[in-house]
């Protein structure tokens, strides 16, 4: 297949990107850095500015991807512009080109504000308000095919290949753990239109997607 | 009738409230402020908090109001939680109270973002992204009766009583004939889910109204 994935640069977007050609897909990676973060010849790399306007967005976007990723992330730096604004412009211009893929990299109980209170949450109130907005558009009011999987805190540490999903509790996520979730998202149809969380767990990836 | 204003102590809001009041309605204005804000026996005051949840707010929002004022804001201090999240609880906490009219006071091209790096509205990029995302859930989110009025620059100067609406330019606004229009709307209900822009103009505000 092939795919954009909007963030490429990121701790996530890193590991995402390096499963999905290792499964052989063509890659679109984003970023505003110049350098080519990878060397494959299944990967290109788009300087897209999600600040801009929807239409300039669009613009960039190929017509023929078959999916989107959206990985990317203002790290608190500009919540409003890129993690809100910018995510749902994404959204808007991929319907937009008649693709209709879309998974989101979201965070744990974006959607539940009654779980804000949690300590680790309300340190991060302004990037949830924004996360949760975004996710909101895309689950009613996009057309898109979309999965958002909300992940706990990200850790550098090496993956398990298990993890817990739709738990109760916010828990912590190896960053190569999400990347494998979400890599194994993309050949699971049956998590369309779903929402859900995941953490460092007991459950093959590829069995917990399929209680979805 | 039985009116909340929420934000009774802004510039628009103190307007708001007396024209409300000198039409004989009973007025609960809220308020961070101590201080009661009018000396008239059909004005109460609130301390409602719009940043605290949204089961919170319900509370303290009486049931049998017939019509709610959204004239808050934060000046920029406190785009997120103010203009955006805790407009949007105040949609939240009114619906579950069963109650169905609300009244917005918005900013001229909120919904339109191409118009957004016009002079003046670029400045107030975070401003508009919160205005556009709580007013895009009041019309597509909530089951409101809605009607979104969206201002032009405010400006302390006489009212005149004339308003053009639906212009395509932005313009400024007398605040007291943004006051007389949002107080107008009540008792128009062809203004039910309905948004329009108003600057100063050259029609009377109740036929400039009537033409929605």
């Amino acid at each position: 297949m092939k795919i954009l994935v909007i963030g490429a640069s990121g701790r996530v977007g890193t590991d995402l990107v390096e499963q999905l050609l290792a499964d052989d897909h063509q890659v679109i990676g984003t970023t505003r850095q110049d350098k080519k973060l990878f060397d494959n010849d299944n990967y290109r790399q788009l300087d897209l500015d999600i600040t801009a306007e929807k239409d300039a967005i669009a613009e960039q976007i190929e017509q023929d991807i078959d999916a989107v990723y959206f990985v990317a992330g203002s790290g608190g730096k500009d919540v409003l512009e890129v993690d809100l604004h910018g995510a749902v412009k994404t959204m808007q211009a991929v319907e937009d080109k008649g693709i209709k893929r879309y998974i989101m990299l979201s965070t744990v109980f974006s959607l539940d504000t009654s779980k804000w209170d949690t300590p680790g949450i309300a340190d991060l109130k302004e990037y949830y308000i924004c996360k949760h907005y975004a996710d909101q558009w895309l689950v009613n009011d996009s057309t898109l095919d979309y999965t958002i999987v909300q992940a706990g805190a990200l850790k550098e540490r090496a993956g398990t290949g298990n993890i817990t999903i739709n738990d109760d509790n916010a828990g912590e996520n190896a960053i190569a753990d999400v990347a494998a979730t979400l890599t194994a998202v993309l050949g699971a149809n049956n998590t369309i239109k779903k929402v859900f969380s995941l953490h460092n767990g007991e459950t093959t990836i590829n069995e917990a997607i399929a209680t979805l």
